[in-house]
Order: C-alpha cells, then structure tokens, then sequence
C-alpha cells in the first residue's frame, strides 16, 4: 500500500485483505499499543514498522543456506528476502564441482566450514540438502551457534528445544488442495 | 507409525506428536465419527485412512507444474508427494531449451499447451514461474479447468472465488524465525 502511494488504512480494509473481521484486526493491534487513529484508520508506514518490531523484523539478519541443488539455487536467486531485512550471506554443499562457484555474490563454502558461522554474526539458516543428509546438518547448525532453521527436508529433524524450527513440506501443501477442489 | 510396525496409537501419544492435549485430539476425531477404543486407542491403519478421507486425499490426483526453472527442477525431482497420491503428469516451460526434456519420467511442454490440461484429468497445479509472468499462467490454468493451484511466486494471483489457491511464500516462512531467537 506504500508503495502505491497510500498513506492510511482502514481496519475494514485491513480484514477485507487477510479476510478477517475489522473488530479482529483492532482487538489484535489493541495487545501491541494504541496504532490507529478514529475515522481516519492507521498509518501505514508507521503500522508497518510497528509490526516489524513487534515481529522482530527489524533488524538486518544473516542467513545461511546449506546444500546449493536445484532448490538452494532457486532460494539463492530469490529476491524476496529483502523485505524483511534478511540477507542471505553464506552458502555451502558438500559437491566439489559447486564448491567456489558464487551465486548473487555469495561463495558456496564447503560443508566442513560450517563451524564458522558462529563468528560471522549469522544466526539463521536454511536447510535444502537430500532428505538422509538433513539431521547431521541440523546438528552441525545447532554446535556452530545457529538459532533458528527453515528446513526444507521432508525429514523431521531434532534440535535442541531452545532452536526454533520452522519445516516446509511442498506435499503438506499440496496435501490441503483437494479438500477445496 | 504403520512403518515403524505399530499397530494401535493413544490419543496422548497423538497429541505429543503435534503438540497439543489428548482431549484436543480426541473432540476434534469424535466430530468425524467414532475411530477410538477406550483403553486401546486407534488403530493406525483405519486412523490414517479414515483422515486421507476426510482430507479428501484418498483418491489420487494429477498435477501439472508450470515453470522447469531451479525451484521447478526441484519439486519434479521431489519424491515425497505420492504419499499424498498426487503425481506429476505434465510440465511446462516456454524455454526452447528445455521443451522436450524429460525430468522424472515426464516430458516438458510448451507453456502454450496449458490449454490440453481440461481434457487429461488434471485439476491441481504448481506456479513456479517468475513473479511478472505468474497471473498469466493463472489465468491459463483457470481456462484450463484448473480448480487448484499451489502459487511460489510471491506475487498474489487473482482468480475466481471457486478456485482455491494456496501461496508459499519462502521469505514470509522465514519471516517466522526471528521472533523466536
């Protein structure tokens, strides 16, 4: 909405948008602090850096991917990570054909140098290795200080209750299609 | 759990497994119909049958996938769906490189022939084409017959209310962590 120009926002507008009630976007916003303004509604810049810092997004965060195969590749050219103030600063596999190649300006590193991410202020990582390869990851991750991961392993992995872990299944996803259809 | 060799699971071990109370597990079962027996508690079997019926996944279901790109290549490589019964049968691409390329058994096509989708019994698709070209293909997929579509691009499609759409967006999932650590 900012960046089509629009400086406020309805909380009528807002629910239309995450298909919510108005009363439930107020009653939400109400736990955090008083954001909005009556008959006039939020302003947007000022509601969007309000929810940044409620969610921690309002920080720059270093990431690192692990395993550079066709999916690393994709989640190395996405630009959409910005938005959120995260940059993607280290890449490894254990391929040596991929090792020293560089994609969008980061080097892939061998796996075996994951231990130093712990002094290169990163503290998030992304998981896209095959699935058998996923937990011996996880584990390098959790030594070298990482604390929370996104994997993409079909594999459950188990960390530490203090590392948070978020996991993307693509057939979960899928898997909540056909009940619509 | 059926792979492990087990044959029977209670409530409470249930709701460990998705962190939540057995009673949770239980009320949200009992609005299906009856799957438990007291003191015993299900039978694995029936129990992952009787949610694949629920979850409309026990009949299984063609997908297309359109975009052959990295995260493309990835997901046809991807070997966890037929758990759900879903198969990929077509794949398009508007790449002449990569037109006529088989991944996974399965032949790219030209982008062009979206239109075949309607007559060959598919009704779920994938979008993983760059984010400028993701409503167009869309609106292809809709004319198609398509009646479900699992979007990767970050941009938000506009389709029919009938059409059910769900949108993984990997920077919002990432977006998750950071509250947490």
């Amino acid at each position: 909405m900012s960046k089509q120009g629009l400086s406020s926002v309805s909380s009528s507008k807002l629910a239309e948008y995450v298909s919510t009630n108005p009363w439930q976007i107020r009653k939400d916003f109400s736990y955090f602090g008083d954001f909005g303004t009556r008959g006039v509604g939020y302003n947007i810049e000022n509601l969007a850096r309000q929810i940044k810092r409620i969610l921690r997004l309002d920080t720059p965060r270093k990431t690192a991917l692990v395993g550079v195969g066709n999916l690393g590749s994709a989640i190395m050219s996405y630009t959409g990570f910005g938005t959120y103030g995260f940059e993607i600063t280290a890449a490894f596999d254990n391929d040596p054909d991929k090792i020293g190649r560089k994609i969008n300006g980061v080097t892939i590193e061998n796996i075996s140098a994951i231990g130093t991410l712990g002094s290169r202020r990163v503290d998030m990582a992304i998981i896209a290795v095959p699935e058998q390869a996923a937990q011996e990851v996880a584990d390098a991750l959790v030594r070298a200080g990482i604390k929370g991961i996104l994997n993409f392993s079909p594999r459950r992995i188990v960390v530490p209750k203090k590392i948070k872990v978020i996991t993307i299944d693509i057939a979960t996803d899928l898997a909540r299609l056909p009940y619509y259809i």
